[in-house]
């Protein structure tokens, strides 16, 4: 796999800090510039950041249905039009090539590469779609006084495949993948009307309990990222991930895929909490 | 306009009662069998019914872009398969070219037939959208001690192109249409929390008072509908309504455009209150 040289996990902290209270274009303009190309979580507070998915023309409309029928895993928040590499429902300026820190490029459904940019890969046959992640309800959850322990200890959160099926569409099909958070019990209930918040950063969780109710066997070893210690007291609660979509379109092994590189979003305009009322 | 003898607004009153307790899959059976064909309001109770468009494959990305990027006018709730007439998210036995009271048929947008079923219309080359219609949420009003005139008189609710521009997507554009229903005061606030529970049946209003402000000049006349009188102490709510994407498509002058005759619905399976939690 190439890798690009300015790319890398560790992004420069002082570079981050600079970034942190500035709005989004701001932030989107230093992404566009190349002088960031760090990951995303925690800048542009308070507004949406998007997973990205970009593929062929051909597939596109089966690639909105596969959303429009999973949409706890694939809440669609952004679609560019025939030929555009814009989104201006995001973001005036918003231009797809350039905005993202790192993307990640599939052929085959083999990933072959990671690009700072675009450039040279945009044609006007290639679709982009903009999914919520949960960046949006997991600011909320903390704000409103429940930890999360990936993020108190700087990990990725626990990923899993589960025996829950996605509705298929096209060549697009698999298994549902959540992530999962250990929650105190005495704030489950909250856990589930904040979230609710956010149908399109994934919304209510999708099973609280017992891991082998969705067919997961060892909650200590997921399928992605960092295991995550559940500890007395506490429940695991699993929220429908964006890796769902993702190992779909591997899976569907298209001549062509981008996406971002994990934890390397699309930075919006669009708040946080308006996402419920985001359009007429 | 050409129409089919077997058609007319105004349906066998017993067959209907006949129908009014039946589940919905015998309801369909019934519509399918062409024995019934006449208005859908008020059968098979508590189950989401669908306003029906039907494009040809080369517009139906855009016309995904367009429910996308205007959810509120139009609800989506399901999407044919490439080549298929079934709908089985909405319904096991669904076939969409039987299962709908009556069709209304466009050409270069002007509506030139109906029909009773799509038997000699279909192609392989059509994309259905289904897209959620007040009823749900009408229903739910009522049941929670809110009277909705234009019911209680028996008239269709009066509905107004507004000001207020949908976003475009290719070459669907147009007003937003909005039904109006007068509300007393005293309701208003639970009228907004009943209607936020049904966002696949136009959810919350788009406005609430001096219909001015959303650019309709005289109240008393509509634009579809039947005038609908707002007494002493009730206030006019505007609610994003299904005719929108209709006349979006009409104004695009398809080739070819179907949808449901209005007020012949597609009666789906899914529980009206189970929409927000529709699916995974």
């Amino acid at each position: 796999m190439g890798t690009s040289s300015k790319i890398g996990d560790q992004a420069d902290l002082a570079a981050f800090n600079k970034l942190r209270m500035l709005p989004p274009e701001e932030v989107r303009a230093s992404i566009r510039r190349e002088d960031y190309y760090g990951q995303t979580a925690g800048l542009g507070p308070g507004h949406l950041q998007g997973n990205i998915a970009i593929v062929p023309s051909a597939c596109a409309l089966d690639f909105f249905r596969f959303c429009q029928r999973n949409p706890k895993p694939c809440p669609l928040v952004g679609v560019t039009d025939a030929r555009s590499p814009y989104l201006p429902e995001l973001g005036g300026d918003i231009d797809i090539r350039t905005d993202v820190p790192a993307y990640n490029i599939y052929r085959n459904g083999e990933l072959v590469e990671q690009r700072p940019n675009l450039n040279d890969l945009w044609s006007d046959d290639l679709v982009v779609f903009v999914l919520g992640c949960s960046f949006s309800f997991e600011d909320a959850l903390i704000n409103e006084g429940i930890p999360l322990r990936h993020i108190n200890e700087c990990k990725t959160v626990p990923m899993y495949r589960t025996s829950i099926e996605t509705t298929s569409a096209g060549a697009f099909s698999g298994p549902l993948v959540v992530s999962m958070r250990p929650i105190a019990q005495n704030n489950i209930i909250r856990a589930v009307t904040i979230t609710e918040r956010f149908p399109q950063a994934h919304g209510t969780p999708i099973h609280i309990g017992d891991p082998a109710n969705i067919g997961i066997t060892d909650i200590m070893k997921p399928d992605w990222g960092d295991a995550t210690e559940i500890k007395s007291g506490e429940i695991p609660v699993f929220w429908a991930c964006g890796v769902t979509p993702q190992a779909a379109i591997q899976a569907a092994k298209l001549p062509l895929f981008i996406s971002h590189a994990p934890g390397h979003m699309l930075i919006t305009d669009v708040k946080s909490w308006d996402t419920t009322s985001l359009k007429t």
